[in-house]
This record gives C-alpha cells, sequence and structure tokens, in this order.
C-alpha cells in the first residue's frame, strides 16, 4: 500500500479578495485551489516545465472543481491550504483541498485532473505515465 | 406543479480571463456562475436590495459550488450562461448552470445557497419566506 | 487633421468587483481599461487574431498604464466606458479611457501600448505599420 | 529631516495570473500594489481595524494609480514588490511601488491616496491626523 503526497501552502486574505459582505468571494478559493495543485506537482518535480518537456504532454486539464464552504474568510485571515491526492486512476486523479484558518474548517473541495497530450486531433486525455504515477505515490 | 424560474445571459470571453494555455481560467467560470445567480434572483424582483430591505435578510448566502468542464472557452467566445432553480428545500435551494458557445456545450454545474438572516450569534440560516419562494417558482 | 478612432462598451458592475467598502476593487477598472482597448482595434479590423495573422505582429503590448478615482462605483451600477485614441507616435499609441455612471464620471485614463513584433531576440518594439496606423485614424 | 517608511513584500506569479501570451495580466500588478500598500500601513500600526477605531476614519482610499512595465514577469516568477512613501501632503500620501524579480526591475509605479472620512454628506478627505503622519515618517 502507498500513502500520496501532500503538500501545504500559506496565504493572507487580501482586502480585494473580499467581497461587499466583508468576506471572500468564494471564485478565490479556486484559484487558491488552482495554486495548491500546482505547488503540490511541483513538490514532486512535476512542474509545468518538466511536464511539457520531459513527458511531452499538455498538463493536468481540470475536468471537475467542486467545494463546500463551511465558514467564511475576512480580509488579514491566515489561510492554510492543504493539497493531496486523494485518488489516482488510469488517467485522472483527485486533488483534495482543506483549508483553514487556526484550528477552524473553512472551505473543503476537490479537483479532478486529467493528463492531457496532444494528438493530431487537437489534446486529448491519456494514461498517466508510470514515472508521474510513481512520483505522485511516493511516500 | 410548479415549474421554477430560469435566466439566461450572455458574456464575452475578455483577454484577461485566459490563461497561458489560451483558455479560461477555471475560477472564472465561478464568477459567471455568481453573476449568473443574481441576475437570476433580480429577475424576480430578489435583488441584493430587495431581499435586505423587504425581507430583512442577509442574502442566499453561499455553501457549496460545483462545476464539470466538457470543452475550453476562449478570448472572444461568445457565451450564453443560462441559470435555473433546480431544487428548493426548506431553507435552501440549488441553481443549476449551463454554458454553451454556440450549440456546444461548455460548462455546466449548480450552488447550493442558502437563505441567510441575522441573530444575535451572527448570520444563520432561516427557512425561506413563503413570498420569497413563490417568485421562485413563479411560472 | 484625422480624426482617431473611439468606442464604447457598457458594463454592469458585479458583486464580486466590489470590496469590502462595497465599491469596485480598483484593478478591476484596468481589467475593464483592457477589455475596451481591445474592443477599440477590433471595431476597426484589428482583433487580436488579425495582428498576429495579418502584421505577423505580437499585438498592441502595454507600457504604461495610469488611471484617477472621480468617485466611487458600486454593485449594480451601468457603466459605460468609452475608450479613444488619444494620441499616435511613431511606434506607440495612447488609449484614452473615460468611464461613467449616468452623467456622472467614475474614472478617467490611459493606456500606452506598443507595436510589438518578434525578432531573432525575443519580442521588440516596432513603428506601427501604414495600414494599420490608417485604420487607427479612420474618421 | 524624516525619512519615510518602506516595506518588502514577496510573491510567486500564478498560473491564473497569466494570460494567453504568457505573462502577468497587468491588473494582477495593481492588486499587487494594494496589497504592498496595506502591509506598508499594517507594519507601523495602521491595518484596517485600527483606521477604523482609533481614528474614526474611513482608510486610505485610492484617487489615482499609475504603472510602468518595464519588463514582463511569466509563471513560477518569484516577485519582490516594495512599497515606500514617497511623498505626504496635507490629506494624501503617495506611496511608490518597485517591483523586481532578481535584480530586473519589472513594474514600477505609484498610488495617492487619501485620508477619508465620514460627515453628514458620507465620505470625503481630511488631514492626516499627527499621530498617522508620526507614523508614517518613523525613521
Amino acid at each position: 500500500m502507498t500513502s500520496q503526497i501532500a503538500h501545504a501552502i500559506e496565504l493572507t486574505v487580501d482586502w480585494g479578495d473580499c467581497d461587499p459582505a466583508g468576506i471572500v468571494f468564494y471564485p478565490r478559493y479556486f484559484a487558491w485551489f488552482d495554486r495548491g495543485a500546482h505547488r503540490l506537482f511541483e513538490s514532486v518535480g512535476l512542474d509545468h516545465h518538466a511536464i511539457q518537456t520531459t513527458y511531452d504532454a499538455v498538463g493536468l486539464g481540470l475536468v471537475d472543481a467542486q467545494a463546500s464552504f463551511k465558514r467564511p474568510a475576512t480580509f488579514g485571515d491566515r489561510i492554510r491550504a492543504e493539497a493531496r491526492i486523494e485518488r489516482m486512476g488510469k488517467s485522472s486523479l483527485t486533488v483534495e483541498h482543506r483549508l483553514t484558518v487556526g484550528e477552524a474548517v473553512i472551505v473543503v473541495g476537490r479537483e479532478v485532473r486529467v493528463w492531457m497530450v496532444r494528438n493530431e486531433a487537437g489534446v486529448t486525455s491519456a494514461p498517466l505515465p508510470d514515472t508521474v504515477r510513481a512520483r505522485l505515490e511516493a511516500s
């Protein structure tokens, strides 16, 4: 059995991240999901450049995203955003995101991403290469 | 049996909505979901001002959002975004969003929103008032 | 003497465009400047695709932007954004932006943009082609 | 003679900060100016909460912003953003922003901000209180 990788980032809520109710405007959380996913992949050497050059792939394209908003966050809050590979399929993987302020859980969500390559017709999904899979499973 | 309300908006993808892959950066779709939901509520007289003054409520707060990305959209694409009340519960409702470019479906998703009011402890959910429910069910 | 081109767009301020003070978060105005400039160029056939294919250029790259904020705009405000070529130099041009809500001037600003082409060293400025200049001066 | 305060932050360019040309979409720089200005004020105890409670003011409202774009920044670039009080007037101050990647200057700009208070007519500018001025001049 393998354990899958996780990575955490920290960020501070900006004035401009918040709406007239004084709380984070929700699309911003998905921008942080995207940041967290990129940093998670980078943490095991799968940065965008490596994906394009080493693997001749387009990237880990998003096919689904979801978030549950548990508590609001406001200007100045220090958010810890953990990203974790939750599941790996043949061509896709699920990244779970969990955002906290201190002990309080703010947002929990997930992204489903697919390994994308170029073919004659444009861009299509393809099986995750074994070496990519190995990096994502590194204990 | 009642039919529930729907409303469509149109928008054009801006240069700044797109990422280095030349396609819409996905959090932007959620910003358009939010716009679509506000316009849907406005279309039946439930604009933000009415919600605050007529009903002394805080608004229809978001508790969950999800999107499936079917095809990419790019700079200059003309998107039609339909929002529709899919389900109404006691305190919550689900808005379904469907974005198309011409005949092609780009993104399908949903938001779950809850009727929020102020109480002594801050903000809490409350049953949808009957007159609000009636507006949202107007055929 | 030539008159230079102008173009106006309309937009409605979204909830998510506004900050906790309830007014538009100022970087959004620059996103609207960028939209207005693109639409101005498109209105005379200089869309991004034409610039890249007909002229083999990179685009009209931004080198300077400025805005004066006269009055705040808030959620739901209907903004008219006029863009106008204010000045043309050898390689650069200035786009003046003027945003109004009804009769009230909200924001006035400008962008300086430069005609950019590729060379062996990367990207560099170049004189505006005569046919581009002619389009921008069309009375 | 007094020296005026300065403060630096660091940030990494996200995928979603960049446009189809692969470089930072310019309104993002202004969002970083805004972040830098808030952090500069916070660094001398003038956080948003203090401004509202200690001084019963609305904040340091923006009246003008300008930026010169010297070189593009791209995904993954580590930006150092320095903010510095450049000038103080009776009611206003100018914050100079200077963004660098390594030794390269990317963007230089400034914001003019005004001390805003509430009066019976709404919000208006007012002279910077002496204690605020003293904090901003602290050597």
